[in-house]
């Protein structure tokens, strides 16, 4: 079997493989589509070869196919459609134990810290898979990982029916945080600077700002009465970003922290102090998140084919790479594992 | 009767004044005690000349008895002790329309938009007057103002029994917070680095590190089993505090921003985002937290006599405010308005 393995510096190679057996407490995937995740193309560049090595399989963004069980294996057989949540909490640190395993202080994660999805067979333990509907297009369901992400942001943030809420960043989390919030009534603004991803928000439905272009703050102020956002996402990884989500705040407004800020940013705690804001931290995912996430794209709330901008074959994953890398309009990107 | 005006250029004078009649919904009071806060310390150094003015009567944290009461005040009477929550919403604006009022938009607050306690008689609006015990101590009850901070910071935590806290400076609010805390079944350490202070904080029964002469993180790891803290009160104002802040947090800590940041500081964002931290701004109180403060001094929880450390008349406020600007080790100083 044909798996994508990484080589540092930008480079993949196609390599053939043995299948091997399920562990006793795995099932053997034979993986459908993957995603290529922002975190993924961290990975190309270099950035995390200390963590993930060079010569890894990575890819965690996967619709399957059970191929195999292990033998405890309990909940799944041979032919059900999963998709996989790439967590393998280690279970005694005080996040496991206080009820946060997602979050566990020594988190595996697969497809970084152990071989990922993009390869044709994988196999993983049977506690991070989730069944979904036979009749749910497989590619549509490589999204509900990024989409198990922005159900928890959403989460996290308490939105509640009716509230204005500014999403900061329209890429794919960000325009997958937009829908789950309109979906839950809310009145939703994209602040984004990518003219061609502005359009797509747009397209979908959404209020958008172009920040290079307008006043964030009088924008706000124009479309919420002078209150500012009830919540705030900050999904950009900015500085202007981290600028715009205390000037955009309503009173006591939750800011989400999305992002992943690799240094420390400028940021205005006097805002929290006057209008008793609140950032509120978010994660990756818990198994609920997933389950609300298979809901939403098994009732179409979820504007799959707007997302996906580009289906590759695995022996194509290298070109799939650098086109994302050098697109400015592209959203999601998924490689097809068998074909 | 005498009122202490502030002139500018740290200088204060006394003047005499005529009593004025209250308005229809206003009380007259006789003011007993009323504390400095670090706010005036701020007016005395001249930072909120273009607020305050340069002829104004300052000062916010009294206690008083009723001398007089307007037309259509009815639930106060000559005689009764009172303590004032110095706050005049406007009302009309988002925050007061979504139960936010106590930081309307547009806030008046006594004693700095316009007169305050540090005068002989003082007329404020009824509606920001709470009933205190005539037996309870005027001089500790001019501590309500600063201890119903505290428990507004507190409750705003979220902080339940058995959880480690970090107290972020160990001035009369920080020292109060921690007692708040206690008092709700906190293992409460506290973060000071002046020794008068630390060594009163210790006195009081509080854990103390002095992050000037160890690692408050692995101070921290050693007293949470590795943990972190749950809830941790930044309340130094400083960058070193801001540092420290996401350092000691466990997974899903709650990090209460009550000093008051001038600028802009450098946040470690990538914390928030990794342990799903959460920042929540805290200002001033409602009439819930003050409620919370009479109790507290009322049942002796709050140690209120080490936490006043000077008494002065009215004459001699110029020379009070002199030595709390120049004294390390000074806490809490009162003014007594009628001797």
């Amino acid at each position: 079997m044909r798996a994508a393995v990484y080589k540092g510096n930008k480079e993949f190679i196609i390599e053939d493989r043995f299948e091997t057996e399920p562990s006793s407490d795995e099932v053997r995937l034979k993986v459908a589509f993957c995603g290529i995740c922002g975190t993924d193309v961290h990975v190309y560049h270099g950035m995390m070869d200390k963590r993930v090595t060079t010569h890894r399989v990575i890819g965690h963004e996967c619709s399957a196919i059970v191929d195999k069980v292990g033998d405890n294996v309990k909940n799944f057989s041979i032919g059900d459609h999963v998709v996989v949540r790439p967590l393998v909490p280690i279970g005694d640190c005080y996040a496991c134990t206080s009820g946060n395993d997602h979050i566990c202080y020594n988190l595996k994660f697969l497809g970084l810290d152990c071989d990922g999805a993009f390869q044709e067979k994988w196999n993983v333990p049977a506690s991070t898979l989730h069944k979904i509907p036979s009749d749910l297009k497989l590619e549509y369901a490589a999204l509900i990982e990024p989409l198990a992400v922005a159900c928890h942001d959403v989460t996290r943030s308490r939105l509640v029916h009716g509230e204005d809420v500014l999403v900061i960043g329209g890429g794919p989390i960000g325009l997958l945080i937009a829908m789950v919030a309109k979906h839950k009534g809310a009145n939703v603004i994209v602040s984004e600077v990518n003219e061609i991803r502005s359009s797509l928000a747009r397209e979908i439905g959404f209020k958008v700002i172009n920040p290079v272009n307008e006043d964030i703050e009088k924008a706000i102020n124009n479309y919420t009465d002078n209150k500012g956002a009830n919540v705030i996402f900050e999904v950009s990884g900015s500085s202007n970003g981290v600028t715009a989500m205390t000037k955009c705040a309503a009173v006591r407004a939750r800011i989400v922290m999305v992002a992943i800020h690799g240094k420390p940013q400028s940021v205005d705690l006097f805002q929290f102090f006057w209008r008793e804001l609140e950032l509120i931290g978010a994660r990756v995912y818990t198994s609920d998140d997933y389950e609300d996430a298979i809901n939403l794209i098994t009732s179409n709330a979820i504007d799959c084919e707007k997302l996906i901008t580009n289906i590759s074959s695995l022996d194509d994953i290298q070109h799939s790479f650098e086109i994302l890398d050098s697109s400015d309009g592209a959203m999601k990107s998924l490689i097809c594992c068998n074909n």
